[in-house]
């Protein structure tokens, strides 16, 4: 598989399977509607080790565009390959949250909410506040960035033997992290999903929220070079 | 152990063990009834765990007609041995299912909801389309039959060491993608348990919804043969 | 550490991390109290973990009679050596049993169902009937056995490698077939603790339910039994 | 990484993503807000992975001051060095409560009740008693300490291959001894957050049960020793 393929097939992979957990526990009528949080974070954990699991070989399985630049900024990473993997990313992204609608569009049509239809495809803080969101965001990433630096290979990124680590790494920050914000930390898993939610034609759905699209883009992108700055010193 | 008689003895253990969760949480008076969806989910993948782990270095665990065909399709499996595998699997869904309902005979004696005890045989949809229904099975399928391609070892099929990955992708597929239809994904845990629950003197037992029977035998189908056609294209 | 220390302390750390998970759950005024049946399964599978981890490669980590016996008509152990592995068994589970009690005194005073006192010391079932309950633990004990047979090294037993997968294997047959009579599967984890029961001074305490007490001792060995001849018709 | 920089970050990793569990299942209005024990002990025992996972290359991943002193005490590390790691833990796990607050500060703020606050940074007992709380807390790290001496290297500590098991054994532990004080086990994880509560300006927060904040420090070093002393004897 070409890298590029590589990232967008993964990163649709975990789109899919991350916001299909949400959609199955949020959206009327589901099998899981209801289910404990537990679910969702499990969802996200095994979203991540399945697509790093089939992709790992062929690209690094960055799959998210603050891994990939936080991997350049570290030097493990060629900044010239930085614009095609994250255009894949998005790519991904948006191809993920179309799946996750067809899948479930019975479902959607069946949820009277248009907030939860809205966090079938991207994050909404549960207290709102520019300043508190941010740094919510930043520290989720920190996280993610610095295991994902450890587990790395020297260059390209992570290999097979990661993926279960870094899921787990995944199910921890949603655990522990994820309370406030929803742990975003990838543009590739919010602001392509949420372009995906404004340009489908879901039955009585709200704006996209707009507004704060913007803040799990910048708090995962300042939270993952600033692990990889600390990585740079302290390794 | 012979490919046959593994193929046989795993899948009576995949769908004991699958079915026997749904059984725990959905008829009464068990230990886990309403138990959080969670259990479930867990539930299938400890079973494709296990039935893997015993049977893997024997037939390459297949133990679903699906992975068989697409295996076939994707030049990893001799169209020859087809036949004799799928019957095998067939027969123990069957076997699997028989041992569900005398481990709890009692339980489903206790029960009155006919559309429980119908359920702990095989899946049905959460909202009736055949159109959406068809096209669930399809997308989990799909995930599932490409996660296996890229697992599976250049010839037969999946080894020990798969056991776990492909336990945790299905247990991935469940959380995710399980919410409209049940992710049967097989007709060896769908239409050969289904079968059973016709044959078996249940009493006070429904019809076995025949009409939604070929959708997890169709959709299934078409779902792997797509994964094993773009996995041909792309790797 | 010699194979009769490791028996003994491997069996008592399984008995006091599986039924302190039973007393974190059901005693009162516990930080557990009323949480889902997923924290139980869990718990029985990370106390095998741990127990087989510690002990695997001083004793083979059988820490149960019917592992010790059923290895033994599968030819996998010595029958010269099953009477001091049972008996080391034995004794743990009683010591394992004695430290849930010291670990939770408080709460069990605070307990006044003297049922759930005996529950957690060993298992009733469900729906009390000597043939099926009988019938329910040889169906669990037959999925362990076939699972250990197929993990087990040549000689001896399990070694530190399988103890994840002998936990997630009992983790499935918690889940799947543990509903109907608590998947006991053992007499050092029913037989010893209802022994300590007897002889604990618990306030309010029932009495050890001794009708039962044969059920999980005689199922489980001919489940393991039955589990053992196949294996070595089909190996 | 310098051995004391890596047992400073590694503590404050766990102490972040074990404490942020609490407080996104306990603080009011976040996406937690209510959900099972099960995420709470998952949140721990992932904490404990990543931390290990992180910092084993570079310190052997003690993390605990009673870890350190019990590898001390069987032979396993030098006096010479103890103080130093405790300092660095010590420090590192105030660190971790501090960015717990600010990546939940808004909810600190919505919650009402000063008990849940607390919580959110150091253990308190289910029901009050020094002689079986220090008990409880003995028994919880006497399995603790006695997996991690068959799990660490014959000198400095734990491996990143140790880091998925030793995080299971913690699962376990929570699961099974943690109903009556919480699993506490470390000096570093409720003595070091306790101070960062005192010093914190948290709105209506209460006294930071000074009162108890012995019995996670005495407790916990004598279960330490005396599985160390067994180790010695045994192994």
């Amino acid at each position: 598989m070409s890298p590029l393929i590589a990232e967008f097939l993964g990163t649709a992979l975990l789109v899919l399977l991350g916001n299909g957990a949400v959609a199955n526990v949020l959206l009327a009528r589901t099998k899981g509607k209801g289910a404990d949080l537990i679910v969702i974070v499990w969802g996200w954990a095994m979203a991540v080790f399945v697509a790093v699991y089939v992709t790992a070989s062929s690209s690094g399985a960055h799959l998210n565009p603050v891994v990939t630049v936080s991997l350049a900024i570290a030097g493990k990473f060629a900044w010239s390959k930085v614009a095609g993997y994250v255009a894949a990313q998005m790519l991904g992204g948006m191809a993920g949250a179309f799946v996750v609608w067809l899948a479930y569009r019975q479902h959607f049509s069946a949820t009277e909410d248009a907030d939860i239809k809205l966090a079938c495809f991207c994050t909404a803080p549960a207290i709102r506040s520019v300043v508190h969101n941010v740094l919510t965001e930043m520290i989720c990433t920190f996280v993610l960035i610095l295991g994902v630096l450890y587990l790395a290979s020297p260059q390209v990124g992570l290999g097979a033997l990661d993926a279960l680590p870094v899921g787990l790494l995944v199910l921890g920050i949603g655990i522990s992290l994820g309370g406030a914000t929803g742990y975003a930390m990838s543009p590739a898993r919010d602001l392509a999903p949420r372009i995906m939610h404004a340009l489908l034609p879901i039955p009585g759905k709200r704006n996209s929220d707009w507004r704060y699209s913007w803040i799990p883009v910048a708090g995962p992108l300042a939270g993952g070079a600033l692990a990889s700055l600390l990585y740079l010193h302290i390794h």
